[in-house]
């Protein structure tokens, strides 16, 4: 596993604090429902399925003091539940993982607080192993379209930190450097909070795979200079078309791309694909604090009180996109048909 | 004059420090050649007209103090103008201006130094007065193509703070406010020096014109909204057959406008113009210290020793070039019959 993102502590959540790197790790305790939201909304923890496994575990920290309250225990959950499902609207994983503990409770109905706490315990640790399993086949599912000495752009941080530990678009880049490609990554800075620089950089890095960080404006000329191969992100929500939103930029990306012949991939788990959406107009896009941009770097970048627009994510059309690197391998178009494999349950 | 960006002051030039900006208005005062290479290295002045300007001025201040100097005048010139001309290699107008203060010199072959110095001092001041009436005229030549209402995208800063005071791109902005015709702006923030938060925020918010901040990487999401009618930038450099160089980003804007439907103009003044290159391949393209990307802004945005591509500008192919606004009016495809009409000197 390149980076030990988050894990389970018997007790409480321990997760490396995002908004420390690349300056210094941190790493931080989580133990209730309002530190989670806030680490989520904060994007000390971030990536679709990194606040997934959160959320769930979030929530298994939090009941804990409350086994005693026989009563009270389910009406808590689902307390908790909402908060936690509500700490941001966007990503599909978060609403998911928090369904999913409550399809527990469901499955238990007459189970006693301290037993079906521990059966929350273990729903959460399978989120997570799952992951793992997942991001693992998303790399491998890219052997196929990575060659040796390939240039592959990245757009935010879709690695090891937005995961348990592998990464959906990283993932691709971890295997191939397992398997000894000297793949060569660029990364995209990702304004306004610089995953790409403050991220994807570090933990590559970190992995010891080589990586070149350019501004968000660098993109098209650095394809224009050949350096680039193939694209690969990854995805907070795919509707079932393959409309995919991802974070900001991520759209304009795949425009450049296609204007360069470059392919596309979009790398993601099956969790991250919302069936009920038939495309991406109804994908809700949230926007963010003006702040991020115009305060970003400390000193102010820009005049006070200057008008902001500030999307966090944006929707690629499925059409721009060459095929999808998933648990169930690369999946190509036409997706109508490609992508109704992910409907069923992953194998293990 | 929406902003009072350079002048001279009889034996000095002052001009707005725009490293500063949007903190605080600090005006400098330059002296010496050093200064001003200095100055325009750092880019306390930027903007391809508005160094060709403070070349000139910076070169008639320097040259003041040896005027008694009979013999080592011309030969101080030359050495002047030669340092001012590599302070920076992609902007045309360095080198004109440069070389037409030069031209000054062979002309008035046996003329005294101090009075060859106050033709030097004239031409320097014409330099200046003609690039205020040829922003003007760029800003005219966009009446027809921006209506009320209207949502211009803008890439850097081709404003005020990039000429004598008008701009190029925004030239046209302002000439439609004053015709009073509600634009609305919508500034991308330019990494990884800002101009586009910190210069062009700045000089509309002063100059009463409603902007809008966004992030490089919401430009394609800003279009697709249907919030940008057309697009204008300026340029540093344009070839004769149309390929223009400008601010890294400004390759990908294009592209993007042209997905989306959106007519793409460059405003540039005919100096911006190189007949001497066929096509934008010949272009040099400056690349720039990483350390304005992974430290741009006081805090570290990047891990430490974190390898970085950073071109300073980018060649923007003239097929998607929907018009030159220009001095010359608006200068429609086919350009190598339109642009002819540049290769004139320009009228007054």
């Amino acid at each position: 596993m390149p980076i030990d993102t988050i894990s389970w502590q018997g007790d409480h959540v321990r997760m490396i604090d995002q908004t420390r790197l690349p300056g210094e790790r941190v790493d931080i305790e989580i133990r209730t429902v309002p530190e989670m939201v806030e680490a989520i909304r904060t994007l000390r923890i971030r990536g679709a399925p990194a606040i997934g496994i959160a959320a769930a575990m979030g929530l298994v920290a939090a009941l804990r003091p409350h086994l005693d309250e026989e009563d009270g225990f389910r009406a808590r959950l689902e307390e908790y539940a909402a908060e936690l499902a509500a700490a941001r609207p966007t990503a599909v994983n978060l609403s998911w993982a928090v369904e999913r503990m409550k399809e527990v409770a469901r499955r238990h109905r007459d189970m006693a607080a301290a037993a079906l706490w521990e059966r929350l315990e273990q729903e959460a640790l399978a989120i997570f192993e799952e992951d793992q399993r997942m991001c693992r086949r998303i790399g491998e599912a890219a052997r196929g379209v990575i060659r040796d000495r390939a240039g592959i752009l990245t757009h935010c941080n879709a690695g090891g930190l937005a995961t348990s530990g592998y990464g959906t678009a990283l993932a691709c880049a971890y295997v191939a450097h397992e398997d000894g490609k000297r793949v060569r990554v660029f990364a995209d800075e990702t304004r306004p909070l610089m995953q790409g620089s403050r991220l994807t950089a570090w933990e590559l890095m970190e992995s010891g795979v080589d990586v070149t960080l350019i501004c968000d404006d660098m993109t098209a000329a650095t394809m224009a200079k050949g350096e680039i191969d193939l694209v690969i992100v990854g995805a907070d929500r795919i509707a079932a078309n393959g409309d995919t939103a991802n974070k900001i930029g991520t759209y304009g990306v795949a425009i450049l791309a296609r204007e360069h012949g470059i392919p596309f991939y979009v790398a993601a788990p099956r969790t991250t694909f919302d069936f009920s959406l038939p495309d991406g107009s109804r994908i809700p896009i949230e926007e963010r604090d003006p702040a991020e941009i115009t305060h970003g770097f400390g000193a102010a970048t820009a005049p006070a009180g200057v008008k902001v627009y500030s999307p966090a994510f944006d929707v690629t059309p499925a059409r721009y996109v060459t095929g999808f690197l998933t648990d169930a391998g690369l999946l190509e178009p036409p997706y109508e048909d490609s992508l109704q494999i992910l409907r069923e349950p992953a194998g293990t």
